[in-house]
């Protein structure tokens, strides 16, 4: 009869008893030490497999092994992650990785409140809650890559960091190339008046994509309708759509930062009765699972998330010393062409 | 100077020198063990803070204490999550309550490999990962009730249980009064010709929302073009959205049982020249921030998710003890009229 009664968990002193052998042999197994018998390991094993006992992640972490969790840390506001995918997609691709390998993810969502990010981190360190922690959106002046080093938490970033910052990192290079694509396509269309509404101005990768978008413009002897830079909100890029649309000299052309902004700004775009593409573009960026279902389909710049999830897990577990992790691979950005983006209308010279 | 250097973390060791005392009397005082004097006592938490120092959690669990962890384990593909931002909005919902209580989402997306689930919550519950779980989505001859209260893990459901399971659960009631209301409206309007199509099968709310539209058709005399149980997927609504439009008695009401189908659905009709509202109504389902961004407008049954997402979480933390929680709110179902449903076409009759 198992020793397992509903409620209770199996222990080492269950292990050890089928076993026949004190618990400091099935610890000393366990942990890999010396002084066991090839005999006596076989059987605590074999033990520990029948019971469906494993030792657990808290006695792990004491001996400094692994919790087999790894944390992601999102500064953003619960509110934001509600309305962008991004994150979910994200996620996917590193369950992609971790959930075959028994591996959890621990989330946390610490919004912008000054400090919580901080000792969010230092919590998960001092409670040693996880192996190591994947950071993302690296920020001009980000603490993190001291703060991780000082906590002597393993950490991968995805994307580029500030000031060169030499944490292991992943990224989908070349990292300007979906940008540059799709402006140049933008421009080739026709379109003389574009706009870019970016997101947040202390993001690294805001400045880089509006950088890419100014410099190929400039190549053509242009320079943006207008630069704006918004919360990663649907209501921030309806406004700003809004007053687009009021200009003089309204963009023929909207570039936005993500897709949700894009699909806010669509949807202000028709209800003024502006038709897209015939009279304006709509540009989104992340290609998320839901701009191809809109109408029209929406035209983005594609960015590999999924495979940016799975490459910063893979590269984490490498970090931490775990074996035979596939390859990492990312493809660069690049424009997807839908049916939101066109020839701009005939009259635009004349506007 | 701070006995922390750059890279490794402060030990017990470090709080037992800085206060003066040895490490089991640092011990004593973190388990609130007797045998402490007062100023002892002061001076350990003394250095403690000033260390920045709390006690691990892999030790706090070795002593049955909390890892501050709760658990969530979706049976959903990652390929689905990251579609449907339904998830998104539940977690912010739990972040609303874990966030500032310093208690992190372990979160696993398990997929719908047979024994994948199964193995997820074994693994919880023998590394002692989590303090509790989340169960969401109760599936007809759901195993999960009985795992949790075999493997001792403290567990709370979302919605209704399968078999009327006794485990403590978090529902927004009346659960029928979204999609009561929603089905009314549309009959007032003067649709005659509606089709549902609902989400997997195997849920119990799929069956529960079908048979509230099934029951309130069937009070007006009136009985669903079709039923069709799909994937919440949009590629799924999109096929279905296209046979119902191919029908010589094609709807004039279609509902969704989720927003990211009703947006895929909604722009099926559109691609195929059809105008919504005019001659085709769509219906969504749990009021996702998305759904009020597009043009026209989502009508949608709301669903608490964040509330739900809140009161799941606090149910599970008073469940482990913790004390100063906030009261449960959730609002019932409610059905939210927007600019995608209207009166049917004239000629409806004619048809």
């Amino acid at each position: 009869m198992r020793p397992t009664t509903r409620g209770t968990r199996t222990t080492i002193a269950d292990v050890a008893a089928l076993a026949g052998v004190s618990t400091a042999a099935v610890s000393k197994v366990i942990n890999q030490r010396p002084g066991v018998s090839a005999e006596m390991r076989r059987r605590v094993l074999a033990a520990a497999d029948k019971l469906g006992w494993v030792p657990s992640s808290a006695a792990a972490a004491l001996r400094g092994a692994a919790t087999r969790t790894l944390g992601l840390v999102l500064r953003r506001a619960p509110d934001l992650l509600s309305v962008d995918p991004h994150f979910s997609v994200f996620i996917a691709g590193a369950e992609d990785v971790l959930g075959p390998r028994g591996y959890g993810l621990q989330l946390h969502l610490v919004g912008e409140r000054t400090g919580a990010e901080e000792a969010t981190y230092r919590g998960l360190a001092a409670r040693r809650a996880v192996d190591g922690v994947i950071l993302t959106e690296s920020r001009l002046g980000d603490p993190r890559f001291e703060l991780v080093r000082q906590l002597g938490l393993p950490a991968v970033l995805v994307g580029t960091p500030w000031n060169d910052d030499p944490l292991p990192r992943v990224e989908a290079g070349p990292q300007d190339r979906g940008m540059r694509d799709m402006t140049r396509r933008l421009i080739q269309l026709g379109h003389r008046r574009i706009a870019y509404v970016g997101g947040p101005e202390d993001l690294v990768h805001t400045v880089f994509r509006r950088e890419v978008v100014t410099s190929e413009l400039s190549a053509a002897g242009l320079a943006p309708v207008r630069l704006v830079s918004t919360p990663f909100a649907g209501v921030e890029a309806i406004r700003v759509t809004e007053e687009l649309l009021a200009l003089p000299d309204r963009p023929t052309a909207i570039v936005f930062g993500n897709d949700v902004m894009a699909v806010a700004g669509l949807g202000a775009v028709q209800r003024h009765g502006v038709s897209v593409p015939d009279e304006v573009s709509i540009v989104g960026h992340d290609d998320l699972p839901l701009g191809e279902l809109l109408h029209p389909r929406l035209s983005t710049v594609r960015l590999e998330v999924r495979q940016l999830g799975r490459a910063a897990a893979i590269e984490l577990l490498r970090t931490l010393g775990v074996q035979d992790l596939d390859e990492v691979h990312v493809d660069p950005p690049s424009f997807i062409e839908r049916e939101s983006t066109g020839p701009p209308p005939d009259d635009t010279g004349a506007r």
